[in-house]
């Protein structure tokens, strides 16, 4: 038995939360798993007791410590770049308390979203935050501050955090925030917190914000000839006041993407992109009423046509290939997920580039997302490319794509994160005084540079 | 002339922008003007250049920097300790650019609030945070991430600023955050800096987010036989799904000291209570159903009545009440202001226990405010007491008071920040470790710690 494995038996009374043998890969890559790293051991805590005492203990050996909760992260965020011990915490993935009458859920770090949206739901309440991977966990959602389709209504993962409790890297538990709706206390930790990949301290206890679940739902297929077309109208159907929930974005080729991979076919095949909207509330009339002047709104600036989806099969289908593109494209070939963001009114252009690159460099990449906000997916297609070819030519584009979003006002991730994939093109688009301020901030939580090192901002 | 004067002189051009002899009171005191500072210059910058330049400067020198807006804050945030520079806002006034596609408005720091939402309201716009003091600068608010009425729907400060410029201690100009919706590019600098009571660094520039203007508003006055009645029913009146606007909260004798201070009289002279609700939207309908869906529930939970007020001149009326309370309250005495925050369900045991110990401590103490999310508004009333009965007295119920909303799980403040009055009830209240890290992220930006000096979490 290794001297670790002895040492962290002495803290986990329970000797199968540690594996210090034969580590398997899923532990030390993200969901891609392109990259991989290496680790000494893999624990399993059970409360923040444990995960304190593991962090005092990596804080006097100085031994790297890198949190994950469900690894679905693309941009190797949990991967342990420098060895030492991998901190998984899908054992701590219990719903804690649930207080009506704060609105507020208690949870642990380890609870996977879907898990949370139906425990919520089921009591008549809503969690809006909807990244499209929901066996992701509360704590990745939080640490990377996820986003996902319904952040046009209801915002980001960021505003529904309203206290943490978190373990510095010396075994410190601090609590930030709580259950209190405004707070001008001193600086903000909390939000300091979110989004900082894993790179600060280690979450152990969350509490979240809900609201009452909506009562009425509909979703609105809006079918453009160009994609061009559909992007420039989404600024008018953001402008109609209409408060829509969530603004996608799919272009045709991409769509059959999607339909082939499901065996489902979407109505007009040949319109070149649809923009897909919903809607929700609590006043069907209210709803029914934002939704007629979009629609308004929509064929006015050529729209093929406005599809309010009644049919629950229709409905679902439509979901189903939105929901399904990242894995159609991945059935076909390997690829680089980009979430590029860029202020709304810039969407069009950055598309519009990425078109014009396809055709440039040869190098094949399908755009889709969340047009509301200005978050664009893009797939970067490998194809049949060998690894060198690869690299290269993905380098290349990326670069161009990075520094175009660049000049656009916008920023490398509007819901990933930075991780180890987008180091470069973050290092490439981010003010050195920025970058620097950044690390000495972490300095001020992590002087022995053991809490996810190698990420983000790091040197 | 002075060698500060000399060296200020040549940063800033305009020598009618540097004064360093007969500095008046205001300059160096908040609102309230009990605590009173000294300073060596004050100078009025009018672009990024000179601020940087003149932080540059401080810093080579070590010369204390207090940032100051329209120094209407109330716990002496812009009291210089330390003598040295303060860095007054006032000329950096201008609103820079309205871009609606971004719905973004970018102003400079001194920009009045009443100027802001004037200006985005009168191009169907609208700007919701809405702290009770228009006269403050939106550098100000962004300093205490300052919150009002409106923040049961819309949120407070924080929520609507997409990004700033900023100049740290040594005079590094900075962005953080942008024109972007989503961000999860490295660490929240931008969060970090909100609410942080210029003690990080100063900010230049501030990027807001807008919303269309509400094109329907009501409200509501709901009279109770007792402010315990009023309160409880408050939690009900949230589990509506009706998305107030505001919920504040007026006992009946509080309610009689703006009467008199403004001569005017509000219906329902007999009520002990009133819960006063705004209810905002696009859609008259869904506005009144969601109104009425309140009425049912405040009826059965004890209400005498429930007015929607439909006569403009009353609807003035009891806002006018409403906002003139705090100078109501000083029109009878001297009186120290309280924004502790509390989670919502506690709110009635807060104001139980503030009611008990009014009785038992002799000290009069009066409460008001925003019902719909814990934030209370505590005068408390100094009366003929001499200066050191009147200390004694305060610090006394003040310890208790604090202590108290900490036992409710409380924070010192939900909007009007910590600054010098609230240092030791913060300190009091907050676990040291938070503290020190707090200090510790301070030193990342202010080695030499001369950005205001000596607030909020400081030793």
């Amino acid at each position: 038995m290794s001297t670790l494995h002895l040492d962290l038996s002495k803290i986990i009374s329970d000797q199968s939360r540690i594996i210090t043998k034969k580590i398997e890969d899923c532990y030390v890559s993200d969901i891609l798993g392109r990259l991989k790293g290496t680790a000494d051991a893999v624990v399993f805590p059970i409360n923040t007791q444990e995960v304190s005492d593991i962090m005092k203990y990596a804080h006097t050996y100085s031994i790297p410590v890198t949190p994950r909760g469900a690894g679905t992260n693309l941009v190797g965020s949990t991967v342990p770049q420098h060895g030492g011990i991998v901190l998984d915490f899908s054992r701590m993935n219990r719903i804690l308390e649930l207080d009506p009458e704060t609105l507020t859920v208690t949870v642990e770090p380890g609870t996977l979203l879907s898990d949370l949206q139906q425990y919520v739901e089921q009591r008549g309440l809503f969690y809006p935050p909807d990244p499209g991977e929901k066996a992701s966990t509360i704590g990745g959602n939080i640490s990377t501050n996820a986003g996902g389709m319904r952040a046009v209504k209801y915002g980001v993962t960021r505003d529904y955090v309203r206290g943490l409790e978190a373990i510095l890297p010396d075994g410190t538990v601090i609590q930030a925030g709580g259950k209190n709706v405004k707070d001008s206390s001193g600086l903000s930790l909390k939000n300091l917190l979110i989004g900082s990949e894993g790179t600060l301290a280690v979450l152990t206890r969350c509490i979240l914000r809900l609201i009452p679940k909506p009562t009425v739902s509909f979703s609105v297929l809006i079918p453009f000839n160009s994609l061009q077309t559909g992007i420039d109208t989404v600024i008018q159907l953001i402008h109609q006041d209409a408060n829509p929930t969530a603004i996608e974005f799919v272009e045709r080729k991409v769509a059959a993407l999607g339909e082939n991979f499901l065996n489902i076919q979407l109505p007009y095949q040949n319109a070149e992109a649809f923009i897909l909207m919903t809607f929700d509330g609590n006043n069907e009339e209210a709803v029914r009423s934002n939704i007629e002047r979009v629609k308004i709104a929509a064929m006015k600036n050529g729209a093929l046509d406005f599809l309010l989806l009644t049919d629950p099969q229709m409905t679902e289908n439509v979901w189903k290939v939105r929901g399904a593109l990242v894995k159609a494209v991945e059935a076909v070939s390997e690829q680089e997920p980009i979430d590029i963001v860029v202020p709304i009114n810039r969407t069009a252009d950055f598309i519009a580039y990425v078109n014009q690159l396809e055709r440039e460099s040869g190098v094949r990449m399908v755009s889709f997302g969340h047009a509301g906000d200005g978050n664009v997916h893009l797939c970067i297609i490998r194809g049949d490319r060998d690894d060198s070819a690869w690299q290269k030519d993905l380098s290349r584009v990326m670069t161009k794509i990075y520094t175009k979003s660049h000049q656009l006002g916008g920023l490398p991730s509007g819901e990933h994160g930075i991780g180890i994939s987008k180091k470069p093109y973050f290092r490439m688009t981010t003010n050195p005084e920025n970058l620097a301020l950044m690390r000495r901030i972490k300095l001020a939580f992590d002087e022995k540079n053991i809490m996810n090192p190698g990420k983000t901002y790091s040197d």
